[in-house]
């Protein structure tokens, strides 16, 4: 059988048939529409830009299977498994990512730490990025289904390189955070003053 | 001799006359006049606000004491006077507040730490803030001399009520330094978080 992008039988052992039934268990029809975009344009800036193609499609399959989690569900498993106590102070958009991470890993059966780290990384980025937390990192935020006002920019910027589809969006989330008055998490200034502030 | 707004003589040995020439010696002409502009706005404030106005105009007064010194003198300090590590990643825009209020203490002989604390607090704020730190912090955003495009809603915040003048100048101040794409210094975010975001 032909090895095709969306082969993840070297990562998981469910078929990618059956990962989709199980995500579209976990999620509402539009999310779980999202994720499979996620997917494609996953693969497609891993083929740009010569990253693992098989990672980059399951990390972006799988990367919001935990999004509709409660939050209750989340602070149990912030406790017991003893993540860091400053994110009990943190919210379902930090929580489906860092802490998701362990569901997909215990859930799906999908132990790979690169694919891991890229779905812990995709909301709030990190100091140090490998290619695939940056491709996983910004598919989320340029799919073809994302419209906000500045998203024909966002995909300019991911097109020029990933470094600046990368910048490109943390300004661009600060900004929104900001404007809407809402809680940032502390570490999401240490990417910004990485990759913005410092020219990472 | 009837004690005006400007007496500052229970919290510092130096006349009125004595500190504005010690400041006009360390200090550009447009930077000497902001200080005496930011004083006058913080014993207006005060006055507004019930606060204790010999202490908000001293305050106002000697905040950018250590504006103009060296990168090196801070440094120097930081390390010597064993100040948070973290600051040695900071910039002047910090460590004139945060370190200066050290050459403040030692230079002019303000041992006030209600005065100090203002000076400390007035460029990224704190989680917790006295009326005094809320009044140099908003002074120094809306003396009269100050014009960007958003300073009259800054003065109109400010006239609400304290609370909602500092909450605009953190938002602006974001705004300002991601759309400049420098350096956010973590504490600042905390100060966000916790006025803005939280409400406090």
């Amino acid at each position: 059988m032909k090895k095709t992008n969306q082969d993840y039988s070297a990562f998981v052992a469910l078929s990618r048939d059956e990962l989709l039934a199980r995500l579209e268990a976990q999620l509402s029809a539009g999310r779980f529409a999202h994720v499979q975009r996620v997917e494609q344009t996953a693969i497609r800036l891993a083929q740009q830009y010569g990253a693992d193609v098989q990672r980059a499609g399951l990390a972006g399959l799988v990367h919001d299977y935990a999004k509709q989690r409660s939050d209750a569900e989340f602070k149990q498993i912030i406790r017991q498994q003893q993540f860091d106590p400053e994110l009990l102070t943190a919210n379902n958009g930090i929580w489906h990512g860092v802490v998701g991470a362990y569901l997909i890993e215990h859930e799906l059966g999908i132990h790979d730490q690169q694919v891991l780290n890229a779905v812990r990384r995709h909301t709030i980025g990190a100091v140090e990025m490998t290619a695939l937390d940056k491709i996983i990192f910004v598919a989320d935020f340029i799919e073809p289904g994302r419209d906000f006002p500045n998203v024909e920019q966002a995909r300019a910027a991911a097109n020029e390189s990933l470094d600046a589809g990368v910048r490109f969006e943390i300004i661009n989330t600060l900004k929104f955070l900001i404007a809407k008055q809402v809680n940032i998490y502390p570490k999401t200034i240490d990417t910004y003053n990485a990759w913005v502030a410092g020219r990472a």
